[in-house]
């Protein structure tokens, strides 16, 4: 049977790269690869995505699953077995900051969340300073998980913070959890591997529905007998899926043709971001991958949102509000019309130059 | 983009209707459906499918899961909010025994599983010996939720008798939650509208992935604020899904395409049914939609252990031993040729006829 | 200091053991206890009372609590560590009827409700016909542990179940807990020790504030390594108390002193079960210990609420309607005087004798 | 009968007002209360305690539980009832630090830590600034709870930050839970009534085993609704006590006998510090009530350290290493010849003043 695709039109949407629609070519991939009930552990195209995925990670196993959300969750359930136990984490990370609490309801867990001493990201001493250690006549919810996040708001965790945490939690058997929903893209921008990243790390979730541009999915990676674990907690929560070959032939494709473009995206970033500091706006993190982040104090807030209104009558959504500042993502339907776009209509702000 | 779609073979598999595969017809509507960021409520094609079984359904809302488990665990989760409480179920529900003790994991809930006084189904009898109205002394969890299934294991659940027992679960301020995923085989095969069918119901499931034929995918339908709350705890569950209207298109399409022909699989599990029993098999329920229990008691087994495997070796995967009985799930993908051959080669098998 | 310390009067209350209240003797005993901070771990009495139970039972820890529920609960979650899980125990065990559903809401947990098929208690095949012993494609909570009860309503479980169930459990590794509430009866009953009841088992629960007459208390006993997890939960539930040497003063004094007198106890309730259905009461269970279970059907009924009008006036009260049946519980504060009361009160209602 | 009890001998341990144990006053209320099974709500010494302590509050009802812990966990239980959901509170407050993450364990709740801007007390600034108050596309668990402390560290929580903070939460309809475990001092340094103190909570805990010196015993106070809720949660946390008459005296005995001294108390706290100021320790926290908290940083360590072994030969147990500094806890049971002897002991260390 002979199918006509449409294109999609037009994504100018910079509120986050989870806007990104499948492209023709991820679109003919998903229509022939073969399928079968994933719940019986025969769908092939599900078998294929999530073998790549392991190797990728120089890891045994991975789990296809609905979500980063759900990959973090299950990663959560599966590591902790001891209750009454904690989670240290950033304190602005996604486990604690945007996935309801999950934590807790799930894996009655209690999360210990750590402000970072500088400000970006955790180190071995913040840590150190701030692992529970034994259960001092029963008051304490030992520490029984340390959970990472790479990049951070587009920032990357750099591998030596990484390697020293582990080596200190895993000198207390405790295991480390990353969530590495974008670690393509810290990836893409360091040049260091997939495998050398989470080579420390017990577990990694990557996400395929963020920069990758697939329409639904994310993988948990591990040890086998953790992502067997993984699997059984995955059914509880209803993320046992039939045919999902569909949605993994997806992620083949965005491994082999959406990944190499994020390397262009951090340029775009890079260029957004230079342009928009040069007149006047400012930054409040480091542009390393594809997020810029605008201060939106009392200072910047009316540029800001004037800008947000010119852009929109020009078929572009500018970004959103997020823990008071403007967040700019630049995925891969984001293309360099937009950015100039973008910058052409912010230099017509007149905001006098830094 | 022109693509080419190739049509599934042959899937002569009577495990179960949940490895039923995406035909060219709905790849064709899965293709060009437009598509949005779903967390953020922005995909037409699932809001297009959940505003249409919402209705179908006689309901305010419907919020497209990526299963049945996640449907009823959602619904389950949704509807508690007083612990400590319990829920009453069927002994041999889905949600007793195949959600790997969900409501307990997920929402902290007692299950009280109660046998059928007549076998099959529960009855306002059954319900009412059981309800726990009181705490005395503090002792119990009083039931806060009713869950019922239709069909179960291929029976319909009379109308009559759940409408018996909503009037009075409600009389005790109780909701009932109906575990619909094969409903659709229910009105089917009654000519009772899915409306009528949940009327009193506080909320339903309704599978896609199992005799619709879709690849993922199932909805729960209520009331706009218990949906509500049930989406909250789909995104905790990791179950808050991107550009999930691929999936729904698929949804949309087997209501006006697949739904139509199951008249047609009932018709041949009766057929099917009526001839083993004639060549001596033995049914376990009463066949009246699309399965078949076959008894695999001592005198029965052989038989239907030489038959599985003689149907192997035609390409027929013939069923699944299920609580000690085989048991013939017939989908859409059952073509009546396949029908033949299984009575063909069981009449081979010299079984006196009864 | 000098203190007069008044004599409880008369408590003929049949309703439970646990009316019983410290007689001056265990009064004098509390008294003069040393107490010290027992979260610290610094209390002489708690820590004679737990070694002096671990002894008893030839375990290694025993921990106080502050009741049976309590001990179980803390049981369970100290057993648990894996979940999906689920408990299989006996349909009409206190864990499942009379805790409000503490398993699943303190511990995650599916309970498996398991109805003997002698009806009276559960045996090694009832046991092995439950146990679910794999995920099978994930839908399953196997279980991962199984809970006895002894004495169960009065009747004592033979110990030769007792070794055969654990024996089975323990050959797939699930541990076995008893709750042992009244396994005190069951000792003074059958004169097999307590340590060779608790043998074979993972963990016992034993109450002192039930035919052992103290105001408050239970001990959960078994190994170091287990009291010290359910040491850390009963913290967790609010369990840690301070200066509770006053109330384990008690609990000594009830080894030493009440529980001699349980053998009294028990030839009382056999007088007057033998004295009630020689006046055509009708017993529900044997009376093998302290409790007396009489028919309260339509036949019956009319009989059983004259009684306890009758008896009322008399300053006794008779007992608890219970799960269809009027319970009379047998204590050492039930002396010869209320037996030979009650008989006689029946006598004159006139029932045909047998 | 009549029985001699023992005076305790000497209990000069400044580790916590927790150690404190029953004088020979407190014994003899606790020998002649009127007790019965307070699991059938019979206890008259109970029944009459948990009606003074709610009067005390100007509340409806009261819950005499095991311990503080247990009052302040069945507060959280019974409060929250709408996951998911989140509890802000104090990121030092016990319920954070010292409960082992029981909320999350047993209400499945998210904490959210709050460092005060003062450093001391939260503000409503503070609330304000950290309220969840919608759940933003699902991605939140919202503040269902604000939890509260006074004192907190022997500092008294102004009352007017507490009207303040319910002003707030009650503005958006979430409740406001005291842990006035340590109210009694509050109420006793500053003259404001408890009743004043907890107007505007929603509930409240009172503890009877710290400074109030009861062997074991805490009150959590509100509604009657509440208090219903709550009695339900402590049977499933096995906190349903049976004859807790005997403790519940001790606690009437402590609000006519123990309370009166408390001022007493602070000011031997008050002139200890001074003292100690003098030779040169610092203090961490000001010394409102009963708590000294002494620097523990280099400068100081090697003086406190050897404080605390001369002090060890006297028969003193100085104090607690407590969050990095020394915590000294005055209760009655620290008589003057005692803070005399750590002053004078403390003078031969030749700390030079400041």
């Amino acid at each position: 049977m002979q199918v006509q695709i449409n294109d999609i039109k037009r994504n100018w949407d910079f509120r986050s790269d989870t806007v990104t629609k499948p492209t023709t070519g991820m679109m003919a991939a998903m229509l022939n690869a073969p399928v079968g009930d994933s719940v019986f552990g025969e769908d092939p195209t599900v078998l294929e995505l999530e073998s790549r995925v392991a190797k990728l990670c120089g890891k045994e196993a991975a789990l296809f699953c609905a979500s980063s959300t759900m990959g973090n969750q299950l990663a959560i359930r599966a590591h902790l077995h001891s209750p009454p136990e904690s989670i240290l984490c950033h304190a602005k990370s996604h486990i604690f900051q945007y996935e309801s609490g999950g934590a807790s309801l799930l894996s009655q867990a209690m999360m210990l969340p750590v402000t970072p001493s500088n400000s970006i990201n955790l180190t071995a001493k913040d840590v150190e300073d701030n692992l529970i250690l034994d259960n001092s006549f029963c008051h304490k919810a030992p520490t029984k998980l340390v959970a990472l996040e790479n990049t951070f708001s587009g920032v990357v965790m750099p591998l030596e913070d990484m390697q020293q945490i582990a080596a200190l939690a895993h000198g207390h058997g405790i295991p480390v959890h990353l969530d590495g929903s974008r670690l393509w893209n810290a990836s893409a921008a360091t040049g260091i591997s997939i495998a050398d990243y989470v080579k420390d790390m017990d577990s990694v979730n990557l996400c395929l529905s963020k920069g990758m541009g697939c329409p639904v999915g994310a993988l948990l990676v591990g040890s086998t007998a953790f992502i067997d674990k993984a699997r059984h907690f995955r059914k509880v929560f209803g993320g046992g899926w039939r045919q999902a070959g569909i949605l993994a032939a997806a992620g083949l494709y965005a491994i082999d043709n959406i990944w190499p473009t994020m390397k262009h995206s951090h340029q775009q970033a890079r260029r957004l971001a230079d342009g928009m500091t040069r007149m006047g706006f400012t930054l409040v993190l480091p542009v390393e991958t594809n997020m810029v982040l605008l201060a939106l104090d009392a200072e910047h807030k009316p540029a800001c949102e004037k800008l947000i209104d010119m852009l929109k009558t020009e078929g572009v959504i500018l970004g959103l509000v997020y823990e008071g500042s403007l967040r700019l993502v630049v995925h891969h339907q984001i293309d360099d019309t937009c950015i100039d776009l973008v910058l052409s209509t912010a230099s017509k702000l007149g905001l006098s130059s830094n």
